[in-house]
């Protein structure tokens, strides 16, 4: 069985999705994980389209990665000009990615009526830019755009496009089902079409979830000869999203006996998943395929008893294969594990009861609104509480914050807080740009009385997630705080009906995990 | 072209899902809005598996349907029992529902290990259950448990079972993949061999999403011969969810030329959708195909100028064939076109100088951190301040918000505001749960006054994000707030160094788009 090559586009095609944004360096941070989980090749976007593509790609030069290529993307030359004069294809040219993906038309009516070029014109856009790239040094991928309209409109034609890609040097055809059209039939017998037509071309396929059919229809693809799968995490993109890399990740591993990722990467899956969601504000879908909370979740009654009977009853596989875990029986085992390894990393020794008494904790966190997924630093001075290897920093008295605009329209903020330490009682009153700007400024201003290295620590993000949505303003929230030192990254999390109490949870944990010891190493040093 | 028959099941499989449920009342209100969509059969329920369930029949029996027929829906008689003596088919037999669809086992491996009968017994179960229903007058639908499973276990055995049904005068025969294990390709391949070994019998399809191809499964099934298919609303279900009907309905009639409702129903799908969302309190998926409120949204300029020189360029079907419409979204990317295509919806008519005034301030404030792709509510009140069609809701003198957690640990929000509106004063405290809360109460409180309708707008998300990382708490933060008044839903946003700042910001806009004249209908309506 040929290797299926999996194809990242959640960096581009991914951030189409209706307010999706990430910063350049939220990017690389989901680079590694997407390393991490064996994806093949990421698409890192078009490298000079704004300011902030060129700050990532400048970034991903020198970013090592284990097993991922970055790729560029960009389009076929513009009509009338030399692919070498082609202002986007040199900056693909110039750029470090060694392979690069643009896409070209091959649908007469985009030829027409979007590019308004004739279709020779065509035909030699997408030679010569493929040419161009090949003799630059480029591993060059051609996204067939809507190539699935185009074989119905003009198949002839829609397969010259294909084959002047492959005659120019292409290393791979990915057949793009652009406009979400195609249901999983029509999908099959056309790539089997292409691949007929086109022997020995290496295929890949890019399919949206128009029809709710993306997964299904990568599926087939992959099954009619097709040995690249395009797609994002958890089918992010424009409209509804495009083919979920997560799930695809699973069906052919798990379903088809392919082998693209490791045994250990595999168990990564729900771990990556829930990753990029927190990274991007998004509310995990609880019933996403074999990563969501509910995917292995159990009614009570004939299916639970069925469970305990033999799992294969309900349960298509085993949950631990990627990473989740069934909801009703908690799996202990997988938990468990984690737990040890996190206090390992911490250099805490955990007995088996204190794990016990850890995990019997977060189950009653999680209850509550908790999620350590992107709270490492919390997570561990959970672990140190529970283990007896936890001094607060301190013990507060009492806070309080003011926010006002005033009449002239001015906006203030004024924070003060009543701490103890060491048996010294501070107060301090802080102005700031905002109430938890001004809290953290109040509290650092009593805490470096002691301890003064704690001003090195700054905060680089927070987020705010109500979670229950239906009761609006009233909701829990969850505030999760990212923190550095310059070298070491970490996440602490504070959840509460009141955005200002949890904001003061998170904060708190951010400096008490940058006094703790031996603390695990966050994400940019990992 | 055989008729394909849609069976709902969300009153009952659809209720699988965690945390949901429906009132009696509520689910009569579903009924006849699966009536009006054109649904065939709706299953309800077992009749007396509790009193809410024996209120619904008891409800429905009496309620007037256009076109739609209810199922019970009950499971084989028991082992060593007679039919006419098992206590849930005589609930079935007794019901007024004149179709009655029972569950069996055809999987060897639940027959050993579930049932814990003998293959003979089992088979004798499946036709005496079916045998004893049909003699009392029913249409009975045989739902095939874990066909597909028992198919690549005993193959013959499972056929045994099917003809069983057949053979007893099952009406119709709907292969379940209970586990949700199958791809598209298994599906299509089991669906042709079970309808060549049983000529002449009608099969149905029912499906679930663990592979993420329900939906697929499901077509591939039709093209196989299937002539029913089961589903529910917007694919709610037991872990990872059912077949999405919705998505079906519009698959079959725009993609595979079946006609299973009218236009004028198809046309009610979108409204369908989100009525079900609203009755089972959900957050409707904004990527749900066809009829999320993103299905047709348009982001980057290429595509958006494409659409405007011909919207099957970039569209695979005309939205408003399923009752949703275009969204253009509105972002750096796009320009000229999309702001006057959003003014025109709201009915506003912009010269020139106003289109070219609306993108300068739009680059400004996106410069300075807006994204309006989310804030819809507030991107039409920006047309309107450029266009000179706004009123202010009131004029602020001063707001304040004082957070404290007390030296008892406790903590506690207050919120002053002082405003102007026709001339009076009005100032208002109020306590909440947090900052946004307690300003929203006390702004409410004010507002009402002059406005009492504006006490039927809620909140029901926002979101809150630093824009420049670097500057950590001292950043700039900028708020989404989405708000509903239960048919229309707009996204307001604030931007600002301060948290609350931003806030107040996001919440007066959205309490200022809910008071606009002719403001976009949400798709409730459309």
């Amino acid at each position: 069985m040929t290797r299926v090559e999996l194809y990242d586009a959640t960096l581009r095609d991914g951030m189409g999705s209706g307010g999706l944004s990430l910063t350049a360096e939220e990017k690389v941070r989901l680079v590694h994980r997407l390393d991490d989980l064996g994806i093949d090749l990421i698409e890192a976007g078009f490298p000079a389209s704004n300011p902030k593509e060129a700050e990532l790609f400048s970034l991903l030069e020198h970013e090592p990665l284990e097993h991922a290529t970055i790729a560029s993307f960009g389009m076929t030359r513009r009509r009338g000009v030399l692919a070498s004069e082609d202002a986007g294809l040199r900056v693909l040219a110039d750029c470090f990615a060694p392979v690069c993906t643009i896409v070209g038309k091959t649908w007469t009516l985009h030829v027409e009526k979007v590019v308004r070029a004739t279709r020779q014109e065509n035909l030699a856009m997408i030679a010569e830019s493929v040419a161009f790239l090949v003799a630059q040094g480029k591993r060059v991928i051609f996204d067939a755009e809507h190539v699935f309209d185009g074989l119905l409109a003009d198949h002839d034609y829609a397969i010259a496009c294909l084959r002047a890609a492959a005659d120019a040097g292409a290393q791979r055809l990915a057949l793009c089902d652009t406009n979400g059209p195609s249901l999983p039939s029509q999908v099959a017998a056309a790539v089997a079409d292409v691949a007929s037509a086109l022997p020995g071309v290496a295929l890949g396929i890019h399919c949206h979830d128009d029809g709710g059919c993306a997964v299904a229809n990568s599926m087939m693809a992959v099954e009619a000869g097709a040995t690249q799968v395009q797609g994002t995490i958890n089918g992010i993109g424009e409209r509804t999203g495009n083919t979920n890399l997560i799930t695809i990740i699973a069906n052919l591993q798990l379903k088809l006996g392919h082998r693209v990722v490791s045994d250990e990467q595999l168990q990564r899956l729900t771990e990556t998943a829930h990753f990029a969601d927190e990274l991007l504000n998004r509310q995990p879908d609880a019933a996403q395929p074999y990563v969501g909370k509910h995917a292995f979740a159990h009614k009570a009654g004939l299916h639970a008893a069925g469970i305990r009977a033999d799992a294969t009853t309900f349960e298509h596989i085993d949950p631990a294969l990627v990473g989740n875990r069934r909801d009703l029986l908690v799996s202990e085992l997988s938990g468990r594990g984690t737990v040890t390894d996190k206090a390992e990393s911490a250099g805490l020794a955990l007995d088996d009861e204190v794990t016990s008494r850890v995990l019997e904790r977060m189950k009653a966190l999680e209850h509550g609104g908790y999620q350590f997924e992107a709270a490492d630093g919390s997570f561990e001075l959970l672990l140190r509480k529970e283990a007896g290897q936890y001094e607060p920093l301190f013990r507060l008295e009492s806070w309080r914050v003011i926010v006002e605009q005033r009449a002239d329209g001015k906006v203030e903020t004024e924070a003060t807080i009543k701490i103890w330490v060491d048996g010294e009682r501070y107060v301090r009153t802080a102005e700031g740009n905002g109430p938890v700007n001004a809290l953290d400024a109040a509290l650092r201003a009593a805490i470096t009385q002691t301890h003064p290295h704690l001003s090195d620590i700054w905060l680089t993000n927070f987020k705010v997630r109500i979670l229950d949505e239906t009761k609006g303003s009233g909701a829990t929230i969850r505030v999760l705080i990212e923190s550095t030192d310059g070298e070491d990254e970490w996440g602490s999390i504070g959840v509460s009906t009141n955005l200002i109490g949890a904001s003061w949870m998170a904060l708190v944990d951010s400096l008490e995990y940058a006094e703790q010891p031996n603390r695990l190493r966050g994400r940019a040093t990992a």
